[in-house]
């Protein structure tokens, strides 16, 4: 894309009602725009990396069989008595012009349950995993972290359905190794730990992916023996790992990008939703429930990945591979760099046309603007490389290539960009 | 897909309290599923359609320029009541802990205009044409005709932003173009006109695209001559077309698929979204805006593309592109047929591997249920290809081809497939 078409621009300081690091960076950067506490606009740069955060997770869970519906947000609060959840402090209220009450979706399991209801009758039909992204829907009293704590977010549901709480168990085993190769593919897995939370009526523990960071809104005990967390609040703090009996857990503060419930019954039996087993009885569906927050975790690389020029994007979620620098120097130079200043539209428009033709997604900076502007946006904004070309590199018929976050600058022979861009 | 896997399944009645053929039809065939009146959730089958007819419409919005983005559901009312639109008929109305009022979003005027009052400056910004697929939920008192009038639906909407109504003008055309490329995509072009309707403050017409079938809610008079319409609500039954004054106009009724408007500063003057001009003077920023109802779209398909037994799906728009229908007929055979029989499961898991490894999507029957349902459904559900894989084609090395409407069945030999399939 060229920069001189893109609408958004990048800001030297955050809005002053912004507090959290997140959502300022990503607002000066022109990824987010804040409508008010807790709302945010996705602009087209952090657009682009919803989708590959989106795409990445619909990959590796269509992997494990999940398949992909779209429930709406209105639900009759009817729904909601039956499971007793219609009191939850979360709630968002509203009406039909008729008078019948609803409420907004802060999750879906009063949904998808009459839903599957509707199609699992025997245990032939068992187990089936079905999941959408759809916008949740929590009226927090305070919603002070940016985008990693929205009242309005977009987020990944994934249900199971099983016969038997052995069936559930082998699934969820299989979700959790799902969820670390999605954490991988966002950059995260490194700082990014399967945390025991608390676990409801049905089981023991639930678990979290808790992403070590400064900015986390909860506290965590990692032992770095079973390569667990535990969470504070399910643990005194001088307890041991309740695995392996080491004692010497690490602190941390932690960002809950993911959580898994085993739910058993707990939503089925409201609504006796049944099967008809082998055995011609009738029992209750065993259920599972598996979250992915996608602003959470575009906030969550932002925390993990930046320095103070900007943001640093993992490359499987960068909005773009590369970010093309055009540069024009107006200072007096040499004759023959003014020969080359003559060609360098030409030539960075063919760069450019090159990595796009070849697959290479490039931020073309083709603006009318200072040579500190363009390099202080490239790394504000974060692509994995920066390519400049200048009439200094033409002389050498090479374009500059810079890993952001390396200091290490490399002269690549225009011929041979695409090549080493694709293979970097 | 396996069908086996697939967690819905076709049903031979529609709901009772659903009137409208669209959703009954949808609803049997297991695209979508009704929670309340006007408001249903997305099924795999209708997931993978409303999908691409999305991505068909961004491809073609952004080749005009669009910029996608994604704005929030939340609208506080205060924006609202700048435009005097606080009060309007379809809105839902909610609040935060703290008090404050919302309204959900019915439509994006109120959040885009404050939002691009930010980016854009200067005449030198302009122009700049933003989109979003998103949520629209709008309050109806009654929601009788299926998901072509939902309370809660998925929306395409474009906004352009322009320094005169000139620019504006230019751009519109450039849409009106875009938005017949999508519906010729979809397959509703030849039914399909731009139809003149009330233009409101700035414009003596907006324009609808309207799709002529009798489950319309419309009444438009077709200009034969024009190859346009005009809407019911702004002629005179007798009179003639406004532009060629031909008096055979045609009346028909019809589902408004799209509309577009011009705006001006409807909703820039009440922000004070001004830009300065080349002469340094402050002017309204001219507006367009540019609608596509998803659900809508889909719903129009299904009432022009049908027959007594099912949906016939354009082939761009269809979930697959074909049914790929194992039948193991459990009747008395020659003793060549038991042996071809032996091999069907694998020679038909075979062609199902090899046309999806060649790209084409196919919806595998392997259930194990009777001919007669699997024929059925295959016809219900309405890909664009039947294929049937049986002993009695693999006597001759082949499979039968059958495209969907057409009476005419091909065997086509097993090598062949991919070839014919793709090409056709």
């Amino acid at each position: 894309m060229r920069q001189s078409q893109l609408f958004t621009k990048t800001a030297k300081e955050p809005p002053k009602d912004e507090f959290s690091f997140n959502a300022q960076i990503l607002i000066r950067a022109g990824f987010i725009d804040k409508l008010f506490a807790g709302v945010y606009t996705i602009l087209p740069l952090g657009f682009k990396v919803l989708k590959k955060i989106e795409n990445i997770i619909r990959e590796e869970i269509n992997n494990i069989g999940g398949q992909e519906i779209y429930m709406p947000a209105l639900h009759p609060i009817a729904n909601y008595k039956k499971t007793g959840r219609d009191k939850i402090d979360v709630l968002y209220y509203t009406k039909l012009k008729n008078g019948s009450e609803l409420v907004l979706g802060q999750s879906h399991e009063e949904i998808i349950v009459p839903l599957m209801q509707k199609f699992i009758l025997s245990y032939k039909d068992l187990p089936k995993m079905v999941y959408q992204f759809q916008t949740k829907f929590r009226n927090e009293l305070r919603a002070k972290s940016g985008i990693l704590r929205g009242r309005e977010f977009s987020m990944k549901d994934l249900y199971s359905f099983h016969k038997n709480e052995e069936d559930l168990n082998e699934y969820y085993k299989m979700a959790q190794k799902a969820y670390f190769k999605i954490f991988k593919r966002c950059g995260l897995l490194d700082l990014t730990y399967l945390t025991y939370a608390s676990g409801g009526t049905f089981s023991k523990f639930s678990h979290e992916y808790q992403t070590i960071t400064e900015a986390g809104e909860d506290l965590i005990y990692i032992c770095d023996k079973c390569e667990i967390a535990i969470n504070k609040k399910i643990i005194k703090e001088q307890s041991a790992c309740p695995f392996c009996q080491n004692k010497k857990l690490r602190e941390a503060k932690a960002i809950e990008v993911g959580n898994i419930f085993k739910l058993g019954n707990r939503f089925s039996h409201p609504f006796g939703f049944q099967y008809t087993a082998e055995d011609g009885s009738k029992k209750d569906v065993v259920m599972g429930c598996y979250g992915i927050g996608l602003g959470r975790t575009m906030g969550a690389i932002t925390e993990v990945h930046h320095d103070k020029n900007g943001i640093i994007w993992p490359e499987e979620v960068a909005p773009f591979v590369a970010s093309l620098l055009k540069i024009k120097s107006k200072n007096a130079m040499p004759a023959g760099r003014q020969e080359k200043v003559k060609n360098i539209d030409k030539i960075s428009d063919k760069i450019y046309t090159d990595l796009q033709d070849n697959g290479v997604e490039v931020l073309y900076d083709d603006r009318d603007v200072s040579v500190g502007e363009k390099f202080a946006d490239a790394d504000l904004i974060g692509c994995p490389y920066r390519i400049v070309v200048s009439a200094k590199t033409l002389m050498k018929n090479c374009v500059e290539v810079k890993r952001r976050g390396s200091d290490k600058e490399e002269l690549i022979n225009i011929n041979e960009i695409i090549n080493k861009i694709s293979n970097y």
